[in-house]
């Protein structure tokens, strides 16, 4: 799977993304598939989405704007959205560490409990996901998005789970505190499809 | 509709609830429908979720804990999942007012850009949809949420309409130089079946 283009931390990025960069443009947002990028025109924080729907060719990769991957990259939590085998939504905040070609997502809990956790049960049953990390302020001018599209695998065991849990526990000093369970845990890869992502100024 | 039983702002909350507050208790997983509440079970931040599912009474009302209820009607942004027909879910931030029984957000866009916005077109063919709230903090011990499944309705002209515009003006002073539409816009009002909520500490 090919990495992103991620350029260095955009000028006016905090080291938690706590506000986007600025740009000259007007408010949009866009999308990206297979390295192409397309605009939808000009929203309004209050309406904030993703516009219209786009189906363009899938990719295995993307290639989004700089400070959309940067801030991909370096936000501390994300909300995942699953749904179930009857399209029933369910949204979770989630810790998660972004490669630069996936996302990865661990559930530390005993084995029961995994397999119980609901967001795992839909992803064995719909494996279409969405995650969103996004900047709050009370100015709406720094107001910003993005937002990943892919499917989702759960991984127990392998190279790409120990890789995952080894960027997990190097993003969130916290892991190393409350280990992550190596043996019984789970993780969630998100592999993306599409990336939306829009600022408002 | 019942309003629901929410008393006064918990302590350790600050107006804009970036704390949850501490409480006794270790971690679990509420959930209440009908005014009923059971819990999950202890589990971790970094496998945060609802727990497995419990398909209770549905009903019209929510009676939670008081920090859950406190923290939705707080809370000054919110992550809001959709699905498609095909299941295909969709996370978009959102500002929202919740006024004890329903939660509202304000899709400000030009009727045509209204019409074709995706999470709209998701609402239409698939009306469940689901919310979550939450704190996050490096410091893994205040972390909470709350999660508010439900159906969804776009309304766009009625009093139920004028008085959610009514809300989000009341809530967000942002709106006030950004005028909402209150004629072109649309609503989107969640009605809550069941509310999830979990605190870490």
């Amino acid at each position: 799977m090919p990495r992103c283009s991620i350029s260095g931390r955009p000028p006016g990025c905090t080291a938690r993304s706590s506000v986007c960069p600025p740009r000259a443009a007007t408010r949009s947002c866009r999308s990206w598939t297979s390295g192409q990028s397309s605009s939808s025109g000009s929203t309004r924080p209050g309406g904030a989405g993703p516009g219209p729907r786009r189906d363009g060719p899938v990719s295995e990769g993307l290639a989004g704007a700089p400070w959309a991957l940067a801030l991909l990259r370096d936000a501390r939590v994300g909300r995942l959205a699953t749904a179930d085998a009857a399209g029933r939504p369910l949204v979770v905040p989630v810790c998660y560490a972004f490669d630069g070609s996936g996302c990865y997502s661990a559930v530390d809990a005993k084995p029961k409990q995994t397999r119980n956790l609901r967001r795992l049960k839909n992803i064995a049953d719909n494996p279409q996901v969405s995650l969103v990390v996004d900047v709050w302020d009370e100015d709406w001018s720094r107001l910003c998005w993005v937002i990943v599209e892919g499917r989702a695998e759960v991984l127990g065991a392998g190279a790409e789970f120990a890789r995952a849990i080894d960027l997990l526990v190097e993003k969130y000093p916290q892991y190393r505190a409350l280990p992550l369970d190596r043996s019984g845990g789970a993780v969630i890869t998100i592999r993306p499809r599409r990336m939306l992502a829009w600022r408002a100024a």
